[in-house]
């Protein structure tokens, strides 16, 4: 019973048990627009999707789905981003104590993170930032969708909500079959929920910094000072490259106005990096556009949030590794800190195991069908980031590269955080040590 | 000046100035095998591809450079291979001594390694293996080309010392336009050959282990034991895979007998890390062989030999990083050593660094051409590996995507073994250290 109630298992536990509600929600006749039959594999697909907030579509989801559908859809994300946000801050805690309990030096410095103290405010600090964030932006949304679009009140609002609760969520869904590019233009409808994602992508134990230590940027703890720096150099590394690579592109910013080339490179850099929307066509993009994806839709957002990924706190602590070996030095180390050498190796075997399910996705489905190995490593690393940008080819895979999707996205979500805890939690101390020798590299 | 004599740098220099000499060579008129001007670019790339060891070509080796060009090109790979293999070994020596000069728990351990005592000996025992494994295999395939493929023996000996020079320098250069896809069916040909480049490619250090602690695989380096288990892994996996995805290939495979299958699979594992004969055609692979290629010329093989890649070692470290930190333990080990946290450092930003390399490439060489991505990446791995295998693209990219891969075989022929040289040599402990904090991952 105890390994069963172990922290990492509830937790890949009960998003099993969140997909198997949603499918066989989805598979109700009242989900369906109309009449007919919704297959199992579409059900399940769609409830894996959403669960894990990533937003490939083997449907159009707002002509597919009833209203009742897309509502299952919604609350679906908004559980799995919650539940995701909540349980990755209390296993972050979880670790930090017995990460405390097992040295004194860590000790010192952390003393002003948060405690595990109390479960319950845990999640309802959580519960406060995504109903505060998501009701202005649902506002926001609602009020220029009706005066400036001329949405009727009801649809207006409905739109607002649901785009806001995705965006937030980093979902990635949209009741639009072009997602957000009929805004393309619009910086009243990208900017907030750009912020949106943001935000929610952040991490809760940023947020938290930030809340509590606003004036005091030098008291943040080491990982805050990373994810705020990394996320900053890949939004706007992002959006620079972007910006370079699709200028004269006909299908995407070609036509734009520089303002309006500024604002979609933007809104894409932000958006890769695990929210899924998109305000230009991915598949009309460049081929070095889609390889740039990859590397952002790999790298995700911040640890404990809403984003997906290998997560910007994870890369920042092996690029921090490689230059510290560069300039010749024997620690890691970056704002006046040490990265404990067990973190560094933490983060490794996240990039490795992560590199390794890429990897076998992308071959399986190669070897099941006839897909341009680029769009198919594009569509593999979008379903283990939880972003859900697509070059268009979901539902033209066959069931088992459907299938082999579902179990990125799951992996890609559940995976990369317990796996960290467990690796965290699980460290022990060798009763003996092997003699050390150096074996050449390179 | 002293600067200027440090190791790394004067290995550098030495392979650039092999390559200038041979582009002068080959820009002779001699050189041609026809009549009218060789283009620099193409004398150039030639000679980076020789002195490199890669076997990348602009133009067909037997047709278009006389036999005096070719003579020039083999005394290139030849001189590469031999530079390369007695430099790196040097310089891992150098790592040693100052490795031992540091600690004292190493010393103990490695006491039985090669010394640094003698340069001169060093030189000439990498010069009597390889002269000794050449003249063995030429001899082998003079036979079996002119007893059994009925070639003159002048023409017979010519080939069979051009190719055996090449498979022991695991250069991949060939003088017939299909490679070796014409003895695709003779284990007589494929098997010495096959020999040549797992010899030549092993790297000094495992041979000098082997010979002379042959009875004693108990006391051979950590290193040796490392290589001779990931290069058998490696070897067998990437054989049985190959066999699996091209088995009923009707362009590869497909119409061969069941022993012709295994001769053939066997034969492009062994030559996929890094020698870069074909006996299939690898423009026509599956795409999820290209795939399997990626990783096998990335990896590459063993250090301080003729092969490239970031070397089988290296990845040996990584992945025993990763099974310690999954098995919980606090130190990463194997055959009853300890890997040192600098070697580990090393191993990583090795592969961080090749991994940029890479993507840089990648997106260099996609944004000046239209050719599809996976068969640039093809590409870019075969030139940073030094692999040498081609989707059949080299000719037909832009001056500025040749350069690249001027560039990347470069890069990924000196760069790797210096790098890891200079990141052991330029280690430093420092005056203080910083509070230690655990970021979180994942
Ligand atoms: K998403
Ligand atoms: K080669």
């Amino acid at each position: 019973m105890k390994t069963l109630l172990h922290p990492t298992r509830a937790v890949a536990l009960a998003f099993l048990f969140a997909i198997v509600t949603g499918t066989v929600l989805l598979l109700l006749p009242l989900s369906h627009a109309t009449a007919g039959e919704v297959p199992w594999l579409t059900a399940f697909f769609t409830a894996v999707s959403a669960v894990c907030v990533t937003g490939l579509v083997v449907v159009d989801t707002g002509t597919y789905w009833s209203t009742f559908g897309q509502t299952v859809i919604m609350v679906l994300f908004q559980i799995g981003g919650f539940g995701m946000m909540t349980a990755a801050t209390l296993l972050g805690l979880m670790v930090n104590r017995s990460l405390r309990l097992r040295t004194k030096l860590i000790t010192q410095v952390e003393t002003h993170a948060l405690g595990l103290g109390d479960v319950s405010s845990v999640a309802r600090l959580v519960l406060v930032t995504t109903f505060a964030s998501e009701c202005l932006i649902a506002t926001l949304l609602t009020l220029r969708l009706h005066v400036s679009h001329g949405l009727p009140w009801g649809e207006a609002a409905w739109s607002g909500l649901f785009h806001a609760v995705s965006a937030f969520n980093n979902a990635g869904f949209s009741i639009y079959p072009d997602s957000l590019m009929r805004y393309a233009g619009d910086a009243l409808i990208l900017l907030p929920v750009m912020v949106a994602i943001i935000v929610g992508g952040i991490g809760f134990p940023v947020l938290h910094d930030l809340r509590t230590k606003w004036h005091d940027p030098r008291h943040w703890s080491l990982h805050t000072k990373l994810t705020l720096s990394a996320t900053a150099i890949l939004l706007v590394g992002g959006a620079a490259t972007l910006l370079a690579m699709e200028w004269s592109n006909p299908k995407t910013l070609g036509p734009m106005s520089i303002p309006g080339k500024l604002l979609a490179a933007a809104f894409a850099s932000v958006s890769a990096r695990t929210a899924g929307f998109n305000a230009i066509d991915i598949g009309a993009l460049t081929h070095e556009s889609w390889a740039l994806h990859y590397f952002l839709m790999f790298v995700g957002g911040g640890s404990a949030g809403t984003a997906g990924g290998v997560k910007v706190g994870t890369v920042a602590i092996l690029l921090m590794l490689v230059v510290a070996e560069i300039r010749g030095l024997s620690d890691s180390e970056g704002f006046g800190r040490r990265v404990s050498h067990s973190a560094q190796r933490q983060a490794i075997t996240v990039l490795v195991l992560g590199s390794a399910m890429v990897v076998v996705g992308t071959l399986f489905i190669l070897r099941g069908s006839d897909i341009p190995t680029d769009q198919v490593i594009f569509e593999v690393i979008s379903a283990f980031g939880t972003v859900g940008l697509s070059t268009g080819i979901t539902a033209d895979l066959p069931e088992s590269g459907q299938l082999m999707l579902t179990l990125l996205m799951y992996v890609g979500r559940v995976g990369t955080i317990t796996l960290a805890a467990s690796l965290a939690l699980g460290e022990r101390r060798m009763p003996y040590r092997y003699p050390e020798e150096h074996p050449i590299v390179g």
